[in-house]
């Protein structure tokens, strides 16, 4: 074997390595989007992912690894969205609006994103909590400081607590999709669908962007 | 042993039954609100109710039948007030106000309760999450419709998706305590006390009255 086919079985190998982590990734989001739990075992995980079990331990040590870097990936793609918002040279109103439904788009996608940080800061280690507060909250934070602060510059929004408003609107933004066993005896339909996400986006955009006006 | 005093003893003993149930509801609750989990040990509760344990397994069958009876308490308490509050004859306004301060304070005081009914409803049997919707979540949409009506026949509020609503409004009061955790990323402070919960609960009244005007 020459070099050069060396370094292109490593290559090689490289890439499939990544390919099973990825394809352990997106089984994992997938699995959890169709429960209402984030009780999904190693076993469905590895069978959906077709990928052996073993590599779960390899590339993520365990299953708080893995949910771990499922939160990552989540945030890596929200926050980065986010971060661009934030420097975008639009009105303040028109961020907060963007970013609300962004954050209910997300939610409704990936509707395991508020019950999985859970899980992690409830039942997983305190690095696992300070992690999910590094990657989720503290960018969100800085980002709704610079928009109530332009908001307040442009005078169309009032000087509330970016931290409280935090609270109020991922609370209202998720609640929906957290809560989603209760949709039947809420909104009587069996569940909730892009024409309701819709609905529901309008609302809270139009509740908040009032509801913050000076 | 004459008639009377026979009947004083049974009167007695059925006090005494119900005082001990009574504490270990209050033994789970108190437990509970300290807790950051629903993970509360049986043998816990005996112990902070100076209740044997076997009389969870007399009153309330299993520790499911106990947190529901945690949970019916709750509901009815706040069940009750919502409903009197519906019945008073208070501008639409003012009723969405003492409403979106009585869940913001009930949610202080028993941080526990979403947690528990995401618990019940994740974890529970089906029948336990039939009886959340009944006790807590039907209530509830029926006040937010007449409400809501009331509103609108005032010329005070838009005619919204009463359900739509109540995600929207339960989200926002709820989730400061839900995910209290990361407070002291949010906020900077180590736990919520009254000031903060006084300073949110203006907060959600002030946009919520402002955002829902015609």
């Amino acid at each position: 074997m020459d070099k050069d086919s060396g370094l292109t079985i490593k290559a090689a190998r490289r890439e499939e390595r990544s390919a099973s982590a990825e394809a352990l990734l997106n089984a994992t989001a997938q699995l959890l989007s169709e429960a209402t739990t984030i009780d999904v075992s190693l076993n469905e995980i590895s069978q959906r992912a077709s990928v052996n079990s073993a590599m779960i331990k390899y590339y993520f040590g365990n299953k708080e690894g893995l949910l771990l870097a499922v939160l990552e990936r989540d945030a890596e793609t929200a926050m980065t969205a986010l971060k661009a918002l934030s420097e975008m040279d639009i009105p303040a109103q028109k961020k907060l609006k963007i970013h609300i439904n962004g954050i209910i788009n997300a939610y409704y996608r990936s509707p395991y994103i508020n019950r999985l940080i859970h899980y992690m800061v409830e039942s997983g280690s305190p690095a696992a909590s300070k992690r999910v507060a590094q990657i989720f909250i503290e960018p969100m934070i800085e980002v709704y400081r610079d928009i109530v602060a332009q908001g307040v510059r442009e005078g169309v929004l009032k000087d509330v607590d970016p931290g409280l408003l935090y609270y109020c609107l991922v609370g209202a933004a998720d609640h929906i999709f957290h809560a989603g066993y209760s949709v039947p005896s809420t909104l009587g339909v069996a569940k909730l669908d892009d024409g309701i996400k819709q609905k529901y986006a309008e609302m809270v955009c139009d509740i908040y962007l009032r509801g913050l006006a000076p």
